[in-house]
């Protein structure tokens, strides 16, 4: 069973992966009984002295009063001299609930930074789960000695686990690539399961670095790796409150620093800084409410890559063709549905659909050589590419989705998340 | 049961309502076996010469044969003075059928035209059901002779039952006006439960009226009431292949013609007719897949009334708003989640959230004497009202839209719509 009781999502990793040691990153987890009981609710991550910081949030226009505060903090600067800390609870989102949610971050920051003697300037907060309750701050407050104590740089996995909330399985992913002078390592973490169309980056996540990189540079990577990993997921098309990805650079690696991302190590750390977010992304859609198959979706063929996004959009998020998955129905004439109302130029008679290798649909009509069993056949696959060809030009976009089942509802008709 | 064997859904009209005849409209149903088995699945209606055509299709880039036909013949002038006549079946869509579409709509247009001695291109049609498998239309065809000897002014409430698909129950609405020296009457039949989204019309929708009006003004009319109708529903974010509405006028009233809407005349049939649309509309969500609650959405106060627009969509597109409605569960976190994510300017402090007459949150936070009993209470209604206002302006939206629950899935995992 997953932290709040769930059934573990059959889409699961069979363990959670070694994550490599950051130099200068610590975790401390422990149980403050924000809401849930019997289980870890708060973690503390303290980022050595000399730490470059950039962070990507959601851009909904009611955001958690955790991510305005981190959002205004950033914008002073990303370097973070003194050193940094993250303090995090599951739970509670902190999210509308007025001037008092400012209260509880500052009162929280606030204690981490005299705790460890780091300016509260760079001492960011995330908080999840309901919202509109007020944060019992009280009870972060009370243990963040406890947490101080137990700082350890192997912490990770506990940190992935005290974060979750209708997650069935921790998430992590890790990256060592070969810098100029020495091995660079990346490690992140992640948490998320419901309300998952990220609008900018995803539920909450943390990735570390020992490269040496300068804030405004690991700003750059960060925004550049988004499109195409936390903002190319969706679960049920609904954007939370409380995104927020922060990731942080040591620069305690022995490999050279990185100055650029037109360098042949810029393009390297940027490679393998994407293949992190987008394996942490995946995580994200295989722990889907209620989800049972992982699906990529996959357009190509666009006028342009704004108008692939709204069709990959709109196929990813489509109540129908999500339940038409869950039945393992190879009811392709959903994803003409989609490809209509997307808002995207599209030529019925320029279309492809290809399930897995198949082409189900082309030229206007359900392909020549269809075979309906084939078909259903390969819907009972766990993991499905559905591909579309507009075949209009060269725009394409890649999204991952989850089916919509009987899971989805009794997770979300019966639990207050 | 409905005709798909659905249970008959519980926010379904206690009965038929009794439809007044309009003067030079005629209807027949019949059985042609398209898909289903033992029960009409044809309805042929036509109307007098001298009738005035007005039409809303969908925006959908993947719209139907049938669909783009009509669009090109209503385009040549909706002015019917040799007659017009619609012929629709259920049980398959004739969406995504290449050529092979077009050539289906002019067999069975052409059939109709050469029984009824009506020009072809006054001819029109519309099918609803399964995408991308061919029209039987020699099937169709084959029974035209029985339908045109069948016709018979009383046959809309049979009409409306021929048209069904997912529906669970036949839906009519009408309305009686005094005219000038004379009563105006309409009335209008719908299907729709499944995939109902609509970016123009809804489903299928024939409207009928006797009042005498010219086709341009009849569009106008029709055009000036969507907003408030049938693009202000929604049951799952999915639009239509194949959304149509069709509003004929047969000037056989005795009321003078309508030449002006500014006109007291003019006000009074756009009223009318609005108000068939909206009851229309009404059913259509009642009969949404699954459905077990009928949720009005109000939102006010908005910057723009394009803003409001995209406040009430999110909140009534939302799977999470929902699937805690379905829950009765007062879960009004949710809803300023999708405030936040719907791209509408918003102030988390000038937001106000009310369930029916009690406000749950406002000054950006839960209301001083909200009171979690009474609300979990109020959610057991069967009839909701959500309102949100956003203090900022004076932009308005109201949308209409139902809950989210396991009979959605039952149907569209296992059913091939």
């Amino acid at each position: 069973m997953g932290e709040a009781g769930l059934p573990v999502s059959p889409l699961a990793p069979a363990a959670f992966p070694d994550l490599p040691v950051i130099e200068g990153v610590e975790f401390a987890s422990a149980a403050a009984g924000v809401k849930y009981r019997g289980r870890t609710d708060v973690t503390l991550i303290r980022i050595a002295e000399g730490a470059q910081i950039a962070g990507a949030f959601t851009r909904s226009a009611t955001r958690a009063a955790c991510v305005l505060d981190n959002q205004a903090k950033l914008a002073r600067g990303g370097s973070a001299d003194a050193g940094a800390a993250i303090i995090v609870n599951s739970g509670n989102a902190n999210a509308f609930t007025g001037a008092r949610g400012q209260e509880s971050v500052d009162a929280v920051t606030g204690a981490v930074a005299a705790e460890l003697g780091i300016p509260a300037t760079h001492v960011f907060s995330s908080s999840t789960g309901v919202i509109g309750e007020p944060l019992p701050h009280e009870r972060i407050v009370a243990i963040i000695g406890d947490l101080s104590r137990k700082l350890d740089p192997a912490g990770a996995a506990d940190a992935a686990r005290a974060i979750m909330t209708t997650d069935t399985f921790p998430k992590g992913a890790s990256a060592t690539l070969a810098g100029d002078g020495g091995e660079i390592r990346i490690t992140g973490i992640a948490k998320g399961s419901g309300m998952i169309a990220p609008d900018m980056a995803t539920m909450l996540v943390y990735i570390f670095t020992d490269a040496k990189i300068a804030a405004p540079l690991l700003q750059e990577v960060l925004d550049s790796g988004l499109g195409a990993t936390f903002n190319a997921i969706t679960v049920d098309s609904d954007t939370s409150t409380s995104d927020a990805l922060i990731l942080a650079a040591t620069g305690r690696s022995a490999a050279a620093e990185i100055t650029s991302l037109d360098s042949p190590a810029g393009q390297a750390f940027a490679g393998a800084l994407q293949d992190v977010m987008r394996e942490l992304a995946h995580l994200v859609v295989r722990d889907g409410e209620g989800a049972t198959k992982f699906v990529e979706v996959r357009v190509t063929g666009a006028a342009s890559d704004s108008d692939a996004k709204k069709v990959a959009r709109a196929i990813a998020d489509s109540p129908l063709v999500k339940t038409a998955i869950a039945g393992e129905d190879a009811n392709w004439g959903r994803i003409v549905m989609a490809v209509g109302k997307s808002g995207a130029e599209a030529d019925r008679d320029r279309l492809t659909i290809r399930f897995g290798d198949m082409i189900l649909a082309e030229n206007g009509w359900r392909a020549e050589n269809y075979d309906e069993d084939r078909a259903s056949d390969y819907m009972k696959n766990q993991e499905l590419l559905i591909a579309v060809d507009l075949g209009l030009g060269q725009g394409a976009q890649t999204m991952w989705t989850c089916d919509l089942t009987h899971g989805y509802i009794d997770i979300n008709a019966d639990y207050r998340s």
